[in-house]
């Protein structure tokens, strides 16, 4: 659906026709390559979108905002791909695999610094106020990525730490990319936290959801390998929910299934399932999923403009919700 | 010098009242301690020096883009000691060796963040400005280094593309420094510029006397090995004009020299110094550096304020230039 946006061809537009010095090529040619791997540009949309909302005069006002957003995001990826030692990004090999680690760290520092530099081509009554919400949403980011990699070091994450760590690491990006729409539409505080609650429990919804999916998608459509996370022994929201409600006899087999690395796939697949199910932790998943959209509905109900305005939106977070991908 | 100046202090002081969120601790904790390390602050001083020239009124409104300033050298500091694998850093251990790379990756990362959080406590009105230059120069800076790494891997590396390198890697960060609290007391553009200029041939012409310092230095006072650069093949100012003026038979040595590596540490440099004398490449460092210094000078001559107010900044030239360590 994104790809084909108008907003996600407007955007990817800005980005393919932004020019580069030539040298140093290695460190400007993996910030093409990354840029070009495209994604979905959700997180520049929801800038143009919050915009939008909120009435903006003229919407090329929000693009360089936008393309701030989808900048870090991408620096994010860039960076976060080496410390995870991923090979693969979007199907394609990462920067840190394509070049080395030295030239994805410093790709990924000039990505950054190339986002400010984008957000800074904002109106500039606007920039102080945009360079806050963005600053503030950058070092959550930092923060999320450490406490996610905290968290695979430590066997008991509870369910709040696991909530707050994908806030950070996720859904205050989602939020604070409308916030800077509702910024450049000179929406008042009020509203400004508003769309941000918004995106962020709609962002928290979202990857509860990705958890969900992940055990629970059609293999046809997920997109991913199923089971996926139970193999590489994700610490999601179904297994820190089943680690909370087990008894001994449950404790046990779930202290083998994560050990053993023996077990065939599909055996360690079908046996946690088991016990998902006789936890319940599947319904539970779903349940606080639902909790947080409803959240998310809420505050875009409580605000301040037509409905008429609000459908767009309203479109995209159940789009995003009702994927089975 | 710097450590007891009364800018140096309130930049420490400042550094030191900081407060962090207690977790993550892997994030915050590198911070702390690169911060710690302290160095002599000179970046952040130069910006309320430059302040200062035009006649500031509050000198408390420069102190966040000073600070912005020291945070940014810091965070490249972290992210260059990774890519260039160096286990000390103001003879302490550096943060990838202390912690790990993606400690250093992802601590880095945040206090760039944290530097454009001090950069948005500047004055509203101000920060527009103050982020063009912060960008412009924080993307050279990472420009420099990635030339810089890439100098390592050819052979020839011409002079002019040197004096670019060093420009990116270290002057303009010193130019960019001084702008910015020119930016800061509403110095007019033309002002503006001359005061960057100042700082930038300032810094070529420090970094020139620092490649002869390596080799030229008082062992007593240097503080650095004397020859450390010679030793590890370094391409600084004097090896790239010695490549440039040998003839066949000193092209040889220098071959063996670089090449070989059974070659007694005394030795290479005392044949290496027999070289850089036989084709006067020291005297040609010093005139280069000299020239440097007064294109400086001249830019601090055109400023368009009374010779009293520049004699703080042509002291910190002077004592900068007539350093021997």
């Amino acid at each position: 659906m994104f790809e084909q946006h108008p907003y996600g061809k407007l955007i990817s537009e800005y980005i393919q026709n932004a020019e580069y010095p030539k040298q140093p090529a290695d460190l400007y040619d993996p910030i093409k390559y990354i840029l070009s791997l495209s994604g979905k540009r959700i997180r520049p949309i929801l800038v143009l979108m919050g915009a939008k909302l909120f009435g903006i005069d003229n919407l090329q006002e929000a693009i360089p905002a936008s393309i701030a957003i989808e900048y870090f995001h991408n620096f994010s990826l860039i960076h976060d791909d080496i410390m995870d030692r991923a090979p693969l990004r979007r199907g394609k090999e990462t920067v840190h695999q394509k070049w080395n680690d030295n030239v994805a760290i410093l790709s990924g520092d000039a990505l950054l610094v190339k986002a400010y530099k984008e957000l800074g081509k904002s109106p500039s009554d606007r920039i102080p106020s945009l360079l806050d919400v963005f600053n503030k949403i950058a070092l959550e980011v930092c923060e999320g990525q450490q406490l996610d990699m905290d968290f695979e070091k430590i066997s008991n994450v509870s369910e709040d730490d696991y909530l707050n760590m994908i806030r950070l690491k996720t859904s205050v990006l989602l939020g604070g990319a409308l916030q800077m729409g509702a910024i450049l539409a000179h929406a008042d505080k009020e509203q400004q936290q508003l769309i941000y609650d918004f995106g962020v429990n709609l962002g928290i919804a979202f990857q509860l959801q990705d958890d969900y999916l992940d055990v629970y998608g059609d293999p046809e459509t997920f997109g991913k390998q199923v089971g996926g996370d139970i193999l590489c022994n994700k610490k999601t929201i179904l297994r820190i929910k089943t680690e909370q409600l087990v008894d001994s006899e449950a404790r046990e087999e779930l202290a083998e299934l994560i050990n053993f690395d023996t077990i065939a796939d599909a055996e360690k697949v079908s046996r946690m399932k088991n016990l998902y199910a006789k936890f319940e932790v599947d319904r539970y998943a779903e349940e606080i999923k639902s909790r947080y959209m409803e959240l998310a509905y809420n505050k875009l109900d409580a605000i301040a403009v037509s409905e008429a305005q609000k459908a767009e939106l309203r479109k995209l977070a159940d789009t995003l919700m009702h994927r089975t991908r």
